[in-house]
């Protein structure tokens, strides 16, 4: 029988078939990377080629479309309905007569790249988790009483070689209607070759999955195609469990002093959880049934909540994790009503206080790729610091309190419209000038007409290291008094001094309270970071990445003159968004760098800072701020920084 | 090094082990059978062994006490507390240190068998689903941020050899508390190697088990524990469901014409069904946590139902089951608050109308394992009939209706105090007598006193045999109105004849009408047997086993006489009781059991008497009495079968 050659591009996969044979089927035989849902029927239009004709000298290939038999009547309908580009075919019906070679284009691969539209986050390969499988069941009869399950079975293992799958319960419950509905054709959702997820009357052509970020504060979600890997609707929401505490350790101490807390606290987050995914649904036009797979990423706090875990054991020294590897969850046992066999998949956490948010942040930016040392941290009430490269990975949590979030500030606020975000001051005059979210203007430009209602993080960061650069403050973090006779702004209030910032209804100020919370945060970051950087053995990292929503709004050099970060080249600096939610969007379209971060994690050497005698040593001498005699070269290029001042002795009362 | 012998009986394994090796690691070496909860640790008490002093001329061996280290603490704490029976020893404590031959009692192997306490059951291999693992698991540190999950995986691969176990959300959420409340020291019930259905704290020797027969009446279960095999309580309760439809045709009709019925009907099974675990945990006075597994045998319509599958594709033809394979369902996903990670196992179907409680009564009775034709039949408004030897094995089933059960009888009545249940009719004078439930005498002996309410089932059996005999029925089943002129017990009524068992209000009488349905009843299950018989082309089977309440009530003589059952040798008709029950009991106590029912219902011959022409003609030939020209040789051996007589033809109205 006469044979003939096939290469498919871009895999350069290639080899001699049978004429006759499908190009879908060499495509198979070969491992080149098409692909279909309706196993070679000719109704989904997956499996597209474009024939390359012309002469492949290099392959020594006389390519043409006559080489492979004409058109047929299921390639001319999905022509006519638009669904098969022209001039392509299906691999599935065209059959090889003479030597071809044939371009998978992008679209009709399973394996391929994603490019986020987000601007760091790296491209995404995919690697779906869960697959669809249309396959013609037999129809029951009374000569031969085997259950639908088992026809189910013997076709999914007869036309996809998928055997042993596992059917759970509510899978199987609308079996029997899916088959009767889609005249026993239907389609099969497999998640990793094992699991059943969802089964459709007739062909379903695509599935959607949802990654998520489950913060403290904020819970952020994406749509996504499993199979092209586009988002198709994003939504947020605010955590409520926030009515039952404000920040993580308050939710703890709620679910040790409550009977019930715990479980309140689950439903709150499980709650909010579902809504979302109604609304993401709603948003994409899609039917709740059509999401088979969640993944979701969260500070060890809400993981443990999420899953109904006492979060008790976590609120105290030794901090033990109920569980730390990567899990996956039946959606339908945390409540939420999705495919019915879809499954959520958590990333592992870290350790007790490093979860599988910044496990997510670690799969997104990937440091453990690279050869160049990257501080990656999500600055937060607790900040998450990971430090490392292709060598080796350090992590560490450190609590940088609420400061940084506008909390326990006289005139903080969230980040919302109102707040001040920008501020700079005038070293001369002592006069600041400021930009409010919600107007372009900043605040000694035309047109600006912003409500001041307060400062948020990143105003409340320049505010202190400009007071700072404007030698308002001594190196110590005191208010310099002294200042107090040149600019009405420095005042002397309740026995300390205050930078005023605004005197107008309501007043914004920075007091001296203020910006010790600000050491205090500042300090912990920083201190945290030099544990690790000591531990690796560098004095400097060769880049920082700032993650998380508050770290996109740090302005670098600002949080350089604070001493929030070590010194680093300024364009070394970076912010990288939602990091933790771009990795839960890996993980959910990439079944591979689940087993990556696992592993990753596993070699992760994790530093308690609370038992590190170095932290403390560390954390006091980070209390103070940036001046012209440290090492802080980097920075040095772009400010003057200004001399080693500390406040006179008080005297004794 | 020197080394020692040792043998073990009744296993016989021998080997040789160093010095001090104890008793409890050799056992294991050699694959001898010895039990152990605590690993080695002395505090179980589960691998007591006794040894056999004395020259062992055969084994070579002059095996005595002192061949064994000396009584240590922990054998003397145990014995103090009576629970190391004197001159036993614990294998983990004692070692070699000489050869010796040591017997493992019965109650500390783990595989030994258990004989059930009913009539004809076989003896139950034991063979545990679920093993408890008594694990010290390290306590978590600052300096390791390992979860607790991670520390108990690591404690039982390394103390247990298991790895790579399922751990449930449920299961996980109880962890930490279990492992602080019992200083780190759990139990670990672990399923077939594979999932973690519980862990508590400290050490806990024994678990539970329920096998449930769920019957479309009644409801029987057994608590059994798991390493002894003993049956610790029972309890029966009606099937609720019995509201919602009296029959299985009627339940299956509800669920197809009543929105959200079948949910109705899922919830009345499931709460009976947990209902009646707490009652048993009760009973046996046991928390229901410790139940650990489930197996629940019962006819398709309940299975389906219980597991929540709509059943309405068992209403019609072609009578498709959404699922025939045994499975392994979460008892919580069945709303059971039992052991949070347990399982109940369902029993295979075999065919539309051939559930799961006649693959349990394969697995009771074992027609697979012997030589001799064994013709098994549950008698129930649809008769379920299994036919075969270890050659093969044939089943159906065929639609006898209520009349057995006394449904649709003019005076018919379920088995309860004051029904008729059996029957005598003296040929010469046509006066009956009777034996009432619930009273010992006969109506005719001193000391009757039964308030008599109705007949039931083997009571109305009786009554037409004995009509039967007593000539007042022909061979067709019509009544010889002749007689009425002899007897004031046979009766003209509404054109029809009717004998009267009883004139006081409450009338008890036998109506021509109530003879049909019997006749109907019996027809059905005579031609369903007849089938099988045919096929398996044999004239008469080598025994019959009547299974279920009620076949246990049958009088064998009575039903041959009705000809309910092929002819036969009354010595090998017998009443085997629930074997449904007995075979949920089996499949409980014996992992392999029930890998042997999967695999001997994957090849029964499934037989659909609806579509088998054979079948009809079979039925009306079976709607006939024996006669005395019949074949019932074995019949005729006991009395004396009327002549054949049918009735006038009757006058064209």
């Amino acid at each position: 029988m006469t044979d003939h050659a096939v290469v498919f591009t871009p895999s350069g996969r290639r080899g001699r078939f049978a004429a006759g044979t499908s190009l879908l089927a060499a495509a198979r035989a070969l491992g080149a990377d098409l692909d279909s849902v309706c196993g070679g029927r000719g109704i989904c239009g997956r499996c597209q080629v474009a024939v390359q004709p012309g002469e492949h000298l290099k392959l020594g290939i006389a390519s043409t479309a006559e080489h492979l038999t004409p058109l047929n009547a299921a390639e001319a309908r999905l022509e006519a309905r638009g669904r098969l580009v022209p001039g392509r075919r299906l691999g599935c019906q065209a059959g090889l007569c003479g030597d071809v070679v044939v371009d998978v284009p992008p679209e009709h691969q399973v394996h391929r790249q994603v490019v986020a539209k987000g601007v760091d986050a790296r491209p995404i390969a995919l690697d779906p988790v869960v697959t669809l499988h249309h396959v013609q069941v037999g129809e029951p009869d009374m000569h031969d009483p085997r259950s639908d399950a088992q026809r189910l079975r013997e076709a999914l293992a007869a036309e996809w070689g998928l055997e042993g799958l596992r059917l759970p319960l509510p899978v199987l419950a609308g079996l029997q209607a899916a088959l009767r509905k889609g005249g026993f054709a239907v389609t099969v959702a497999v998640r990793q070759r094992r699991d059943i997820v969802a089964i459709w009357p007739g062909l379903v052509e695509s599935v959607q999955g949802v990654a998520v970020d489950l913060g403290s504060t904020t819970i952020a979600a994406h749509l996504c195609d499993l199979s092209s890997g586009a988002v198709l609707a994003s939504a947020g929401a605010m955590n409520p469990q926030i009515r039952l505490g404000e920040d993580l350790m308050s939710r703890v101490s709620y679910a040790m002093m409550n009977a019930g807390g715990a479980a309140e606290l689950t439903q709150a987050a499980r709650g909010a959880l579902g809504a979302l995914l109604a609304e993401l649904a709603e948003k994409a036009g899609i039917a709740p049934e059509r999401i088979v797979e969640v993944t979701l990423a969260g500070n060890p706090v809400m993981h443990h909540l999420v899953l109904g875990l006492d979060p008790v054991e976590l609120g105290a020294a030794p901090f033990a994790l109920a569980e730390d590897a990567p899990l996956d969850v039946p959606a339908r046992e945390l409540g939420l009503a999705i495919a019915p066999g879809a499954f959520v998949h958590l990333l592992p956490c870290i350790a007790g206080h490093v979860g599988a948010d910044a496990a997510a942040m670690v799969l997104a930016e990937a440091p453990h790729r690279d050869d160049p040392v990257t501080l990656l941290v999500d600055v937060g009430t607790n900040a998450e610091i990971v430090l490392g490269s292709r060598q080796r990975l350090l992590a560490c949590s450190s609590p940088t309190g609420p400061a940084f979030e506008g909390a326990q500030i006289t005139a903080g606020q969230r980040a919302a419209p109102g707040a001040i975000e920008r501020l700079r001051i005038d070293p001369a005059t002592l006069e600041p000038r400021f930009k409010v979210i919600g107007c372009d203007a900043w605040s000694d430009e035309p047109g600006f007409d912003a409500q001041v209602t307060g400062i948020c993080g990143s105003g409340i960061i320049e505010a202190v290291a400009q007071m700072h650069l404007a030698g308002i403050l001594r190196h110590d973090g005191s208010l310099d008094g002294g200042l107090a006779e040149r600019s009405p702004r420095v005042r002397e209030e309740y026995r300390s001094f205050t930078y005023i910032i605004r005197e107008d209804a309501p007043r914004i100020a920075i007091t001296q309270h203020d910006v010790r919370a600000v050491q205090l945060a500042k300090a912990a970051l920083h201190a945290g970071a030099k544990l690790l950087m000591r531990r690796f053995g560098i004095a400097a990292p060769d880049r920082i990445k700032l993650a998380g929503a508050f770290g996109g709004h740090i302005d670098p050099l600002h949080a350089l003159v604070l001493g929030l970060i070590p010194d680093c080249p300024l364009e070394a600096i970076s912010a990288v968004g939602n990091a933790a939610g771009h990795g839960a969007r890996i993980a959910l379209l990439n079944a591979a760098a689940r087993t990556e971060i696992a592993e990753v994690v596993r070699r992760i050497e994790k530093v308690e800072t609370a038992i590190e005698p170095d932290f403390q040593q560390e954390f006091v001498a980070a209390m103070a701020l940036p001046h012209a005699t440290d090492a802080y070269p980097n920075l040095a290029r772009h400010v003057t920084l200004p001399p080693r001042r500390s406040a006179p002795r008080r005297r004794l009362r």
